[in-house]
């Protein structure tokens, strides 16, 4: 039922999922009965991609003989346009079978797995078959066997890193946080650390998805983050280290897939999180790992018990695939340090890095326990020596001038980026000690306010948990650039500034770190 | 962060999911960081609805300052081209949350499911929320009376006809069959049947969406079935009958936006069957409903106690909703009739209307039974009369003369439609009596021939169950219009022609009607 068509690049950017666009009129639309949203199998010049179709009415878009890609579709085929091509009704991706007994509550055996996330990476799954894949793994709690196998699926089906000539056996550092907590950027001061120490620690962060500020967006304030992965190397080669964007579609083209469903589904099952995060960290040959498990009552881990089951299927999956992992559960009940958003985070790090006293002192001591664990990787460190080294290399400015070697390797931005220069300081309704800061409802302020792709919008908080504060006084400046960001931000801070503040002065909590 | 933009219908057909398309360029979409498939509201005139967004970079389908709209968006918003229109990121729609519980696990309460059917049904969800909800609701057995919320849901979202006036109280009957069957036309013949007797039985019927045809498709074939409502609604009052396209989208809104996820996915939950048909029986306005579950190997349902379990939740909800329901299961380990496929099957209807002695028996016999059933929700019919009064309808011609009516009042169609002139008989593999035939193989094999897009193709069944053949005898021939086709179809019976042949004879099994 194959017909010959003529390709046609379509400048329609539809993300991950193939389209193909076929004219209401076309002879083949027409003898096969395609009807929009069916399931197509283009084949041109040997290759073949699976899409969903739309059908076109409009002979600007595709002629009666054309078959119009997407974008994304288009650079899949490898094929260039005015080639011939086929289209036929697909095949049901094979792994389907195994997605309908997971849908029906079974558990799934390792080569299930496999041929899932290979269909998956070879973009055979439509969005709802992704969608029907994340749902029904989110319901029925993955076995930590299965978390495994997903994971060395996702592995497989990318490329993967190999730094062995660095490193000559030596480890290959990294850290990780699940994420959740605004301002918690001590990825920009582990990496200078632990490299100054003589670590390799090739560092890829992701851009922000739903926070105020990912790695990526925050290190783009000082230098260019986004290099090929040729440069990328030359770099590490040359410092030891990189603080660079992942691009992760290359190293877990799965992931890269399932995370377009999981975000708008607001979907982060244990089994996912842990799937995603180790592949990655495996893919782009990282062989030991600090993992930062933060736990508060607005974290994504909101108490004991579940932090321990996830450190645990974290522990069982790392094991089983060689890499070396120490999980630490930290203090979650508020954002860390004190600024949100890419520029006013940038400026804690810095702070930091120059052991300027006015840095803020939470960002700095887990940073050094974050960066003292990863030091004691190295196996001639004797244990609890990393965080006195790692302090010594802060001290010394050892750290901050690993910093400025790794900027400077990437390419340091030309001109700095400024805060926004719209404030309005939000007030505290009352006089009392702080008890806690809504992490969501922080960073929900910071994106309205226009982080992230607004840089210096964000928000600087003034007080922190534990410390005093007068009625009316300020809580912390919300940053803008444009009026309307101003408004929405201060509205919502207005409503509620996610400040819990109380009459009496109470002892502040002692941080989980301190227990793990 | 709304911001205008000049409305442009963009040609393109994405089925039910409304789609914005913005240029890269456009500075809404730089200013506010919109990126593809983001969800997005686009507000104009006081009309708002939900899209999600393509970001294009043709000139040719959008300009730098154009928002363009799919067809079925710019059908939905109801806004001429050029008018001003803004966008901004969309609200997450209200019933989110309770999806959110639903895929944790939880009972939904009544308004859960009020909340989620309108949302579904004023398409505020994305593609991928909607095989969300119908993997979450299919993973998690719905209890009976979220089955009814859910029906009471689908009903509420869309337009009810109300035939008050032609039936001054009497009984609206309808019947209706859950498919899965091939050559099942049992419709064709009772509608005449039973407003020959005097009944109001105003039928719509769907399309083929994965059979090789529909009511609609086979009807289609002797008389037009696409009618304006107004029509059709003269039709009945002026023959008591049709039996013409469903076009659900006004009745059952919810429904035919969540058929277009589940079809691609293949799922049918025993809840969102019923909830799916009951509310588009009770938004026709039917009062008396006969339904059909056939039950068999390669049916739908395939053990008694599934179709008993079905049968009571079918029972339950219709009860609460008022609607008067006779379930019977019916014989469903083979097909029914000769033919398969639009013109096979009208075919096969015709001859049981003539009461020519070649008629199917098995097809004559299942829709008097069924006739039969109808005919006894009149109040005026002894129990035990109606297959009687049926028989002695058909047997009269008086239901010749009504479905001669019914094509006249439709439109006949002017040239009578051929079964397909390319012919292929698959031969028995072995001497025997036929102890089944593969439903699902059968259907198959009549798509691939190319029905029902192809009319006059299709399968034609030369030996049923229980009758013996001889090695090599033709067990039935395949129509086709095309070589290709012929080919397809023919390659997969003979790979296997879903016959099983027994060498021994062997009694026929009752068929499970004589126990409903």
């Amino acid at each position: 039922m194959d017909a010959q068509l003529s390709i046609r690049r379509v400048g329609i950017d539809t993300w991950r999922e193939n389209v193909a666009y076929l004219h209401r009129e076309c002879p083949v639309v027409r003898a096969a009965g395609f009807q929009a949203l069916a399931k197509v199998t283009v084949r041109a010049n040997g290759m073949a991609i699976n899409a969903v179709l739309n059908v076109v009415d409009d002979d600007h878009i595709v002629g009666a003989c054309e078959l119009g890609l997407s974008e994304d579709a288009f650079a899949r085929l490898q094929v260039a346009e005015g080639h011939a091509a086929a289209i036929a009704h697909a095949e049901p991706a094979p792994s389907l079978v195994a997605l309908h007994r997971k849908i029906a509550g079974e558990r799934l055996a390792r080569e299930d797995w496999h041929a899932i996330i290979r269909d998956v990476a070879a973009a055979r799954y439509t969005k709802i078959e992704l969608a029907a894949f994340v749902v029904a793994t989110h319901q029925t709690d993955l076995d930590r066997d299965e978390v495994l196998h997903l994971t060395e699926a996702m592995i497989a089906a990318g490329r993967r890193l190999d730094w062995g000539a660095q490193v000559r056996g030596g480890p290959v550092v990294d850290k990780h946080c699940i994420g959740g907590i605004p301002g918690n950027r001590t990825s920009m001061l582990v990496v200078p650390i632990v490299s100054a120490h003589g670590m390799l620690c090739p560092k890829t962060s992701s851009r922000a998805i739903t926070s105020p500020a990912g790695t990526a967006d925050t290190m783009e304030v000082l230098a260019q983050v986004e290099l090929p992965f040729e440069r990328l190397a030359q770099i590490v080669r040359e410092t030891g280290a990189c603080l660079a964007w992942g691009g992760t579609a290359e190293l877990s083209p799965a992931d890269d897939i399932l995370i377009a469903v999981e975000r708008p589904l607001a979907l982060d099952s244990p089994g996912q999180m842990v799937a995603s995060i180790l592949s990655k960290k495996i893919a782009a040959g990282s062989t030991h790992l600090v993992l930062d498990i933060p736990m508060g009552p607005s974290a994504k881990v909101r108490s004991m018990p579940e932090a321990q089951r996830l450190k645990k299927l974290f522990e069982y999956v790392a094991r089983r695939l060689n890499l070396q992992l120490d999980v630490v559960i930290t203090d979650g009940h508020q954002p860390i340090g004190r600024g949100i958003g890419p520029v006013l985070e940038a400026r804690d790090v810095m702070l930091v890095l120059r052991n300027d006293p006015a840095a803020p002192a939470d960002l700095r001591q887990k940073a050094l326990m974050l960066a003292g664990r990863m030091i004691e990787f190295d196996p001639d460190v004797r244990g609890g020596d990393g965080w006195r080294i790692a302090r010594d290399i802060l001290e010394s400015g050892r750290a901050l001038a690993q910093m400025e070697a790794i900027i400077a390797a990437q390419g340091p931005r030309s001109q700095p980026i400024a805060a926004g220069a719209l404030v309005h300081g939000v007030p505290a309704a009352r006089a009392g000690v702080v008890r806690s800061i809504d992490n969501l409802r922080l960073a929900r302020i910071a994106r309205l306010a226009g982080a992230p792709q607004v840089p210096g919008a964000g928000v600087d908080l003034l007080v922190k948990s534990g410390e005093a504060v007068e009625s009316g006084a300020p809580l912390y400046r919300i940053h803008a650039q444009y009026p309307a960001d101003l408004g929405f931000a201060r509205a919502l801070a207005d409503a509620d500034s996610g400040y819990v503040i109380d009459g009496a002065p109470q002892p502040v909590v002692d941080a989980p770190e301190a227990l793990a």
